[in-house]
């Protein structure tokens, strides 16, 4: 069954050939640059408007710039990169379209909500595991003021949010994955390899019939338990096998809801539990409510934080699962509930190797 | 160089270990089901709300009975599929993110535009070829009424089109890919295999500037053109190696635009250029101006006629390549221009083998 080697249970992959995350690259607003991890981000704006005309443009200047940075940390040519996997939360992913298009790199466009972030180290992982692409580039963004106006209302109109809600990240994060551990290009340049990406679990859409578009928590909470016990039963591991078992944007809401849902699965995450959207804002003083969301909240939170702990080794596996809300303002609108979907990748350190 | 063996060129795939695609649905609106190719889909719509309460819930009950329909017609239950490949025009995607909850299988969303279909056929051939998944499922859906209110204004407004308008196909294709020719599932159940998917030619945003959405046609042939060039290159083939060369929803005005500028890139396509968006409707009667187009109109016409013409041998190959047009509400209404993408397949008869 030579074909079913990399299959793992009903919904894992295992990389037997395996793929390295070489660099990273976060950017973000002002908001996210007061907070926890403000020292850790690779850039700044200094508004949030990073020098653009409108929101959607911000955001797309988000991405070219996230891009722009993992290649030049990584001494990597764009004409090397044969994939893009790229996605955000605006309608038709025009924050992608036009934050990438001129970088002139085959483009696979993807949806996943807040999730998308897994979903593009997915892909991008399983086109290098296979020997489709040496090297891919994996990127995602979010901006507070793009997504207001896109999910809920223009912030001019200063709508209330509910203790519930979470505050969606100005931020972009870009990862570029290769085949190689040592020296990301052809010729070697760029340095050794900050992780492996050594598995993935691909969710299914979870559906609890919640409503409440303004407690995104709870919403993909369901999904988060779905895709965390599908990976430790995909590949017979136990809680504390992962040093960290880290939620995209689930808040302190959801993360509430998801340590009793696994509980009730039998499986004790609390120990292990951590949340960007819980990172990456400061509750006491930052007025974030349930904590920070959105595409960009878990690719920062990766790329400036999460991955600088597994590269050092402090935490030698973990599983990173961005999580997605799938709703849009129409579907809301017409009564619908709001299903979520979450992406699960286990990072392995190579300080051990 | 053993990871290099399925790429050719800069921007194709070749599947040196096969990929099948076993079986094929489609499901069309009223419009379409008076159109040329009225005998060939698997079902035709009585009325374009397909029983349910608004537009949007009607386009995720194709997507439902799309997916149904191609399981059932191969004869492989939904826990057999390993992945879902899936997206749609509408805003976050919820045509498929509702349509597909039900079946609980893993999903990865997709957002292409009117290419998502190449896109998601692409990505599950990958998937296939790679030992990723024995079985994947690739769908994809448009709706003229949620398109019409995504992108211009609610039908109910009455507003006018110029004759470079397309009109978007109601309609979904799904599509089972298998690494198996014979007997889709593994007890062997389904038939044999309709056609081989050869390789892929993935493509990049292309901007020519164009900023006339009621112009699509003009907007996505520069990316049409440069994918169908990259192909002849890659695979280094001339446009006669190809029984047709089918784009997605060029329309008339799209496909004069294509075959120009491929003249100018040396290569004259008049002969095998084909498109959807000219083929499902008739030009006569049906008042469509430029054609059909959406993510439907691609996928119904591989699904319905496209793939006949394989099986059966009439067509040895075929390099098909869904053309989509980069564009929000929100991007056009702050000037953007509308940068176009198209994903190439290339469909292989099995029938001389």
């Amino acid at each position: 069954m030579e074909e079913k080697v990399y299959q793992r249970g009903k919904q894992s992959l295992e990389f037997l050939k395996e793929v390295y995350l070489v660099e990273s690259a976060s950017i973000v607003g002002t908001k996210e640059g007061q907070g926890p991890l403000s020292d850790l981000f690779d850039m700044i704006g200094s508004d949030d408007m990073f020098g653009c005309d409108n929101w959607e443009d911000a955001e797309s200047s988000l991405q070219k710039d996230a891009v722009y940075t993992v290649l030049r940390k990584a001494a990597v040519p764009p004409e090397d990169i044969r994939y893009l996997f790229a996605g955000d939360l605006l309608g038709q992913s025009i924050a992608s379209s036009f934050g990438l298009k001129n970088y002139q790199i085959p483009l696979f466009g993807l949806y996943g909500a807040c999730s998308t972030c897994g979903e593009s180290i997915s892909l991008g992982s399983m086109a290098v595991s296979a020997g489709f692409a040496d090297q891919v580039v994996c990127v995602t963004s979010s901006h507070f003021a793009s997504a207001e106006k896109e999910f809920r209302f223009p912030l001019g109109y200063g709508n209330q949010r509910p203790l519930s809600a979470s505050w969606t990240v100005t931020g972009s994060g870009a990862f570029l994955l290769s085949a190689k551990k040592n020296g990301a290009d052809k010729e070697g340049r760029g340095g050794r390899a900050r992780a492996k990406i050594a598995g993935i679990t691909t969710g299914k859409i979870v559906d609890f019939g919640v409503k409440d578009s303004m407690n995104m928590g709870a919403c993909m909470a369901p999904a988060a338990a779905d895709t965390i016990y599908q990976n430790l039963m995909d590949f017979n591991r136990q809680p504390n096998d992962y040093d960290r078992i880290i939620t995209g944007d689930l808040g302190y809401v959801g993360q509430t809801a998801l340590i009793d849902l696994l509980k009730e699965q039998g499986f004790d995450i609390s120990k292990q539990h951590m949340d960007c959207g819980i990172e990456i804002f400061d509750r006491e003083t930052q007025d974030t409510h349930a904590g920070g969301s959105g595409c960009g909240c878990a690719a920062v939170t990766l790329s400036a934080y999460v991955l600088k702990k597994v590269e050092e080794g402090i935490w030698k596996r973990v599983l990173f699962v961005p999580t997605g809300a799938l709703l849009g303002k129409t579907s809301y609108n017409e009564g619908q509930p709001v299903p979520g979907i979450a992406h699960g990748i286990v990072l392995e350190s190579l300080m051990a190797e």
